[in-house]
């Protein structure tokens, strides 16, 4: 801990720099090589060009054998133009660090310097995971995760900075956390032809609306009540001359759910309706439906280690341990805890003074970066206790 | 003309007689009898129980050999409690003449008896088709027409009494003139369940709602918008206890239409609404789909012949010859004119002093008897310029 | 008429020049100019830059004193590139006369012309009406009435090309005739949000979609089933985002109907709607309702008068007189036909040896150029018959 | 402990009892009677006509200062027919305890007589609730705190046997643990006529398939997708004739939510949706809107030390305590818990034997009698510990 306090300058100083040069998913060539530059001449194995990206995988071997764990920070910016008045704001015109991940890489180097020097002391086996991509779909976790690479952990830990509460604040949820996403596209074909002569056409504006206003049924009559879902339907392309019979409409949609039973029902229930209003409108639909990342499932007792971990030190930077709410956000952090017993927990980040933050995405975001040195101290706590606990 | 104006008290009396004991669709025993009674001794052949009930088809051969047609009158009443305060009211409780098919019957008969007598001048043959059953379908006019005994008829003529124009005023309307009709029943399956947990249940109150919903499209938007046509939701049958889901519900449902054409597309998309609403909602339809009376299509020659007939009368009784609109209602005369070249036309018979009359089917309905001798003689100048323009 | 046929081929010449040379609705100058070189130095009054824009008007005042009528011909193009082969196609790229506005001037300055000849034995006066924008509301026509030039008219008359029949057809209609238009546009403002977080937003797709499915029972509950009437959203712009609801949406609409009755009730049960909407979803709706053309009432005596002379008219081309069907397009001459009785009818103008023509406003209608002769002719005969009946 | 395990037989006796006498909601004056019978010459407060009903509230005094707590038991039954075999079924004819508040009152009984034995050693207060009609709104418990009576009260405590788990589980959940639930009726005005003219009418069956679409946004797009939340339209009584625009309907709806905001909210928008229909469509709504019971909030301190000692239980009998997920049925135990610090926990009943059990409310609901000795044990230790921690 005393090592980390030593080093929030360096912290800081690195995630100013992220920030001044943020670069978009799948496109951080400069960052990637930055973090590759870091770990230079370090006592670590180093895997490069991970997953579908530019993904840096790095190995600190501990002295001793025992558990494997990973410790997950994402470095993708994204496609925002920053406007904030921090002296290190973005050089790259509509590319921000508008989520965090600058931070979270940083605090992440930090901490890797630290525990490579204390390798000999260390009972077990830390994989350090640098992801790209996280803001896009399909991400950097699934390639990684299919890549084998992480086949042996034992367990995965991973943080987001979030602006809700300030530094100090570190907030834990056990279970599905946050939510899937699944995006849509449908196209509804019907007939073109003059506004005065319906019967000559089939219009496509309709069966759509019908569309809109059947696909309400999923969330209220067939989902359970109790489990969160979510059918938005943000684009409704419809655009015509106010005279003539639209021929085609395209509708785009967002689908979020805390579980997968939650996800498959929502699937074939969208499917159903519609087959339903081809029939119904006789109109041909085409229907793309595309989940991306799936729940966030932090496993509980995994979870409720970390809770205790972070409860048990006695730091006066860290004020409160609080169990936050389900998040309808989506992370792809959800890969990696699919398949290895995982935690993702949530860091307060802030900026003093302020009544009401800009959250995440927003071009006006900022964090309190106290809350790298909050970040770094969690995760080592959570890191040491693990390995103490085998 | 004389010999009709002469027998005026004797068609009132005849109405009245029949007036006092109407008899329901399919029922009419004594009516029937009391028409057979009439034309006992006279020189004409009788048919009895024609087609699928109590028709009686009387055939008046003239002297001289020439084409043959058809004169109908209805005589079949209503399941309607009579609220006039005529002395000759209803005798049959729940029973009641409120179409004025006794009119109808009660200037036919003596029409035929006239012509009857002149049966040595006339150059042709006359049946007079006194049909039951019009009120109630499938109604008695197609199974005669199936039965064969109208087969060689050259024109078939018919009236109907409405009190929309006062006694004096005929009316008529060549092509398309009253509607065709249709009626359905759609039983929609679900599943029941508690209120509380809609997705262990499947909610047959939200499609059938969606189906009344969707089915107003066949009209706005499939429909040539210069064609009539109707689809109404008569019954919405869903009741159930407030907190039980329901599992099935009931909807009937009566169509009208002036051409074949709107009633097969309009017959081809509810029943294409129905297979989307069952994929769209995952439920269990059952659909009825019973056409009944096809719409009524005057002949237009024929239509224009009588209208010049009618015109040329010199008559003080007949005051005007008007074009009428379309009616919504339905008339099984169309069964006879989809065959035969036919003309229905319409004799007005508001009752003296009354602002707006009572329409048919009201238990209040009542009309001005003058309108029986004006349906005699306009019926009488059509059938005598008929044979005079062979 | 024999004047007529030996000024044919001018006709056609100037018939093509016009086409040629197609100007937009409201900037006709050069054709304007043409129209009023056309008349420079014959004997009548010619007004220029009638109502709201270069619509010319001729008096050719007879010898005689009588009634006074107005012949119309509009002269403006469309907004459409042609994609036919004619020799004399369009100079002016993306603008055609696609609606045989060019036959209908070309005619009528022929027909003009034999008039001023005949100036001497002509009992009454004739007002030539060249008019301006037809295709665009408001048009050129209602303007042209509000200035009181036509005041004193006794009949109007005018005719359109029409390629569903062959030259040598002419057709009529007596009383509502073509369809009255009202075109709309409806804003509905909700609240912008997060896809996945619907209740802190309030998504305008979801009641725009609802405002398209109630619109539809104005024609299918609201409207008598024996009137016209048409509403089509022809344009339903809510592109945006999957990912981020729908703060606002534009609707536009079209809505047709044969009388003003129907037109009054389709208004509001529209305005009823949307303020339904706007309280059944706690949105701002903006509704702009623009009726523009009435619908086409044709005297129903002028069109008899009109259909008589035709039919009385000893000429080999014209093959026939008929009836022709109600017609869902609209047309500004129903404002002269509102305020002076008058009478539209229709030259039957499909090329010769096609099967099935292109119709008006396609980018390949071509019209049979005898046409013009025939409009000549009839109209001519109509000239001659009024003054002569007076 | 033992004390209970002496009188086993006696609690299944007094259940069998009441199950074999079951009397409905308001008006159980055996049972009342009975249970004031059992108190009669013991060493305690007896107060009757507690509430709105035959309550019977029951106070047992420590010979110690201490808390005050309120044991609570229904004791009404329902109106449902039992299909049982059990030779002790309901002599009642249509009447049956199928929710197990037979069971509630007789372990209750026990528990109270053990614990009046015990005064001499108890620190504080106990007020035994044996509450009338639970099973129909308004409920026993509303009014019984609106009387007062338990304004003392420093903690609640009541249970209910599920037979979703064998004997010897016992479940709980903190926080919202049962849904609140409101009724409505909505009565859509609009005005009758013949079907084949729906413009002289105005339907109110489209009009209710309009509400019943509409308000399914509510749930879909207007609740916060983390809240859980129902509206149910148990009932749409549009039963007419076929041939008749219907004039009026009746809709009955159940509404579920787990949290005041959720009621607010529903409640709010389902208003609004009534008004948006009633302008929408011109037809005048009727809407009665009732809600009966609030969610059942568990609080959560108590909560988890009735979770602690029940786990500090050395019982064989008690196999395992779980956290149960939050219910949909809704208790006026909710009541009393809005007011005074309360847990409401579940029992276990399964019968033996049976893999899967009939739930509450069936007519073959049925219970494993071994349930009362648990109940009593569990509510014994929850009634010591409470006064121990003081």
């Amino acid at each position: 801990m005393d090592m980390l306090e030593a080093r929030k300058a360096e912290m800081v100083q690195i995630r100013r720099h992220l920030h001044e040069n943020p670069e978009l998913s799948f496109k951080e060539e400069n960052t990637s090589q930055y973090i590759i530059d870091f770990y230079k001449g370090k006592d670590v194995e180093i895997q490069t060009n991970a997953g579908n990206g530019l993904g840096v995988i790095v190995t600190i071997e501990g002295a001793k054998p025992g558990k494997t764990i990973g410790l997950r920070a994402d470095f993708d910016a994204l496609p925002i133009t920053e406007e904030t008045e921090v002296p290190f704001r973005s050089k790259n015109a509509g590319v921000m660090h508008a989520c965090g991940h600058d931070g979270h890489t940083a605090y992440l180097l930090i901490l890797a310097d630290c525990l490579i020097k204390l390798k000999d002391s260390l009972t077990g086996t830390i994989k350090i995971i640098h992801q790209h991509a996280e803001e896009t779909p399909p991400g950097g976790a699934k390639s990684i995760m299919e890549s084998g690479i992480l086949d042996k952990l034992d367990a995965v830990f991973g943080i987001h900075l979030f602006p809700s509460h300030p530094a100090g604040v570190v907030g834990y949820h056990g279970g599905y956390a946050m939510a899937g996403r699944t995006y849509f596209k449908l196209t509804v074909k019907g007939m073109g032809g003059h506004g005065s002569s319906p019967h000559l056409a089939n219009d496509a504006i309709v069966a759509g609306a019908h569309f809109v206003t059947a696909v309400q049924t999923v969330i209220s009559r067939r989902l359970d009540p109790f489990e969160m879902g979510v059918v938005t339907i943000g684009s409704f392309d419809g655009k015509g001359s106010f005279n003539v019979i639209k021929d085609c409409i395209e509708i785009e949609g967002d689908v979020r759910y805390m579980t997968e039973e939650a996800q498959q029902l929502i699937d074939q229930e969208v499917h159903r309706i519609v087959k339903g209003i081809e029939m119904e409108f006789d109109v041909q639909c085409e229907l793309s439906y595309i989940p991306d990342y799936p729940p966030l499932y932090n496993d509980p007792d995994l979870t409720l280690f970390v809770k205790n971990s972070l409860e048990s030190m006695e730091d006066k930077d860290i004020g409160s341990v609080l169990e936050f709410p389900m998040l309808s956000g989506s992370e792809d952090f959800s890969y990696y805890a699919e398949k290895i017993p995982g935690c993702f927990f949530y860091i307060g980040c802030k900026p003093k003074g302020v009544e009401k933050a800009y959250f995440n995405h927003h071009p006006k975001f900022d964090i309190d970066e106290d809350a790298l040195l909050i970040a770094a101290k969690s995760m080592a706590q959570v890191v040491c206790l693990y390995f103490e606990r085998q």
